[in-house]
């Protein structure tokens, strides 16, 4: 029995029998003869709380002083947890971020993590205890400040402690039952899946899945480490994602399509009227960067032969889309273009499965199943096993049921999935 | 311009609000030419609002992570404070008690300030910044686990910072004017204090007086750093605590009395029926001792020549009373006595003054004003500088304003004074 690394979200430990639940799920792994590591979010609202509390004093919150702030959260659920533990007769330590050896670079609100010394953890553990972890935090390498690794920064933080120690795995508790083929509140007959690669599980992720982020998937994979996404109320195994299936584990094989994944936070900008000629796209896209947005798709037209200009269109986050505006218009002369159109009612329908490389039909029978429903493709985007659509928003659940019968993952049952978020 | 360390309380900092006008009054002291420290409370209610959880998952939290849970408290308003400065245009930066260097002994939940390193401190001054710290807390020497200092600890955090940094005042802000004659929620006319020394002030918050506690003078008054008291309310002048007036304060002298202290949180033990015998007494003490119970007044009756027993009283906080009770029943066979008395409807009223030592009238001044109000002496004790009597409880409020009247402490106008406690 090795190592195990457990991570538990907010909506798990949101209240007083939230922890005394989770403490003693933790208890079991203890008592099956694990060395086990707790990697804990912030209680249930709690960092919304404290957003709103630093919205109160100030409109524009310092990035250092806002993450000295937000780890507050992780403090109190985590001291907790440790409590209720001790509590069931098992000894259990705290530790904060920093405390468990989690160094980043100095980007507060979205540090990464550069290093990780879990000294005292390996110590704690060697002494018999369960080693609780504030997730979300660390400590910057050179100024020695409390960062915080932004959305999703727990489960990177329980994927990165299980790769510095060397753990059997990594469990992600959730309040889900694991990875589904698509979102179970858009298709009632959504899968479980039990067994994903890394690189599936990436595309999903990075096509609008909201189980796993993308940075905790492409940690594990760099590091090799397996991780199970489970619920926390229930004892059912949930999904692995890893290189391989389990040895042994004859039933588990890999599908050729993985799932469906759909993404309604993207808006669209149309450059439109811009000069065909070398260097112009290069223009934009460096405007766009140097303004700090992140853009996702990217298709330009064919030129008028008439005009000799041409549009470009791209997609990227709603939340970032006035940024992008903003930074395009100061630069207008620069660029050279006629106007910007701004499109916030679409969406994104993604297919995503290491199977269609090796058959050719997938892309073919992807837009037949999108045909078939009626549904007006705007953009399309491939990798080597993703195919991506933009559409309009109001298509988007029709399209994902319609692709995700075409592939035969709907399920036999049909029952409801709760299905939420992991939290931070 | 020297350097400055000023406390805010829980109350001073309950809301945004409150950390918005405390950030202007820091602020102030910034512009007008000082470097500024600032330790600071959690806000409000959050420290009950922490222990109501931890008991909710644990009926015995352990120490280690208690102190880790109520730390989280410090931690939210030191952030929003900063951030409210940095709102007003100027820099601030918070520290944790561990990053500010207070370094302690390992007792969680009461730990001891050993040493205090400010290096960070001292360099975010120097770099032109407004120091937020994090009161009450401190991190172990040899376990580098965070601690908290106990009641009143983020007073005592101000005046070890204000040591170590060789402040010119520790300016303690609460939700009242400064110390005064007595409770001014029981004397109306009792009058701030405009100067007290160390020596009255320590005899003060031994006897009840809540303002400052018996631990942070004791620190200033080993280091010399003067304690400037005053409300966060307000700019008036407060009550200086120090080893000598101001130079130049001419009207500032030292009162004959300094103030008239109660307390009515103490209860009374008598051992009833101790043979009056060498070693008695040690026995008895030995086992209170034991029992980490700590005693305040102790008074022996004359033996009562025909039996040869005695009766042995003392007082100690309501609070340990049932500890101390069941400690001496266990030893009784060991000790030796007939029964016990529990007396939980006692007061205590304490004068006092560094005059009375030259002043020989002074306690029976003290027991005739009590005498004239008719109000029974149950215990005496006496300090070079103090006079304290046992009484009922009812007979306090009487007590204390009959006492106040005859030392010439009343003030000419009997305006209300709001009075509360400090926090931690």
């Amino acid at each position: 029995m090795g190592l195990v690394v457990q991570k538990y979200g907010g909506s798990s430990v949101a209240d007083a029998e939230g922890i005394k639940r989770v403490a003693k799920r933790i208890v079991e792994a203890k008592k099956n003869g694990h060395q086990v590591v707790v990697v804990v979010s912030a209680m249930g609202d709690t960092t919304d709380e404290l957003i709103d509390l630093a919205e109160q004093v100030s409109p524009m919150p310092a990035g250092r002083e806002f993450d000295m702030l937000l780890t507050a959260g992780e403090r109190i659920s985590m001291a907790l947890l440790a409590m209720a533990i001790k509590n069931l007769g098992h000894e259990a330590q705290s530790f904060t971020g920093s405390q468990a050896g989690v160094i980043t670079d100095s980007v507060h609100n979205k540090a990464r993590i550069i290093d990780v010394t879990p000294g005292r953890i390996r110590t704690a553990l060697d002494e018999g205890n369960i080693a609780i972890v504030a997730g979300f935090q660390g400590v910057s390498q050179d100024k020695k400040d409390i960062t915080t690794l932004g959305r999703g920064g727990s489960d990177t933080t329980a994927v990165a402690l299980a790769a510095a120690l060397d753990a059997e795995v990594c469990e992600i508790y959730t309040d889900v039952d694991g990875v589904f083929t698509a979102d179970p509140r858009v298709v009632k007959k959504a899968k479980k899946i039990d067994w994903i690669s890394f690189e599936d599980m990436l595309e999903l992720a990075a096509s609008g899945s909201k189980v796993l982020l993308h940075r905790c998937v492409e940690y594990a994979r760099r590091y090799n480490i397996p991780i199970h996404v489970r619920s926390s109320f229930s004892g059912l195994q949930g999904t692995w994602v890893s290189n391989e299936p389990k040895q042994g584990d004859k039933k588990v094989e890999q599908a050729i399509i993985s799932g469906v994944a759909h993404d309604t936070s993207e808006a669209k900008i149309t450059v439109v009227g811009v000069p065909d000629k070398p260097g112009e796209a290069a223009a934009i896209f460096r405007t766009i960067a140097d303004a700090q947005v992140n853009i996702d798709m990217v298709v330009q037209n064919v030129s008028a032969a008439a005009t000799g200009l041409t549009d470009i269109s791209f997609t990227l986050p709603k939340t970032e889309g006035r940024k992008a505006i903003d930074a395009l218009e100061r630069n207008r002369s620069g660029i050279g273009f006629d106007s910007l159109r701004y499109d916030d009612q679409i969406g994104k329908i993604s297919l995503v499965g290491a199977g269609m490389k090796t058959n050719p039909g997938v892309t073919a029978s992807f837009f037949e199943a999108l045909s078939d429903a009626g549904v007006n493709i705007e953009l399309i985007s491939t990798s080597e096993i993703r195919i991506s659509v933009v559409t309009r928003a109001d298509d988007v659940p029709e399209a994902v049921r319609a692709v995700h019968t075409a592939f035969g993952l709907d399920s036999d049952s049909d029952e409801a999935v709760v299905y939420g978020g992991t939290g931070r």
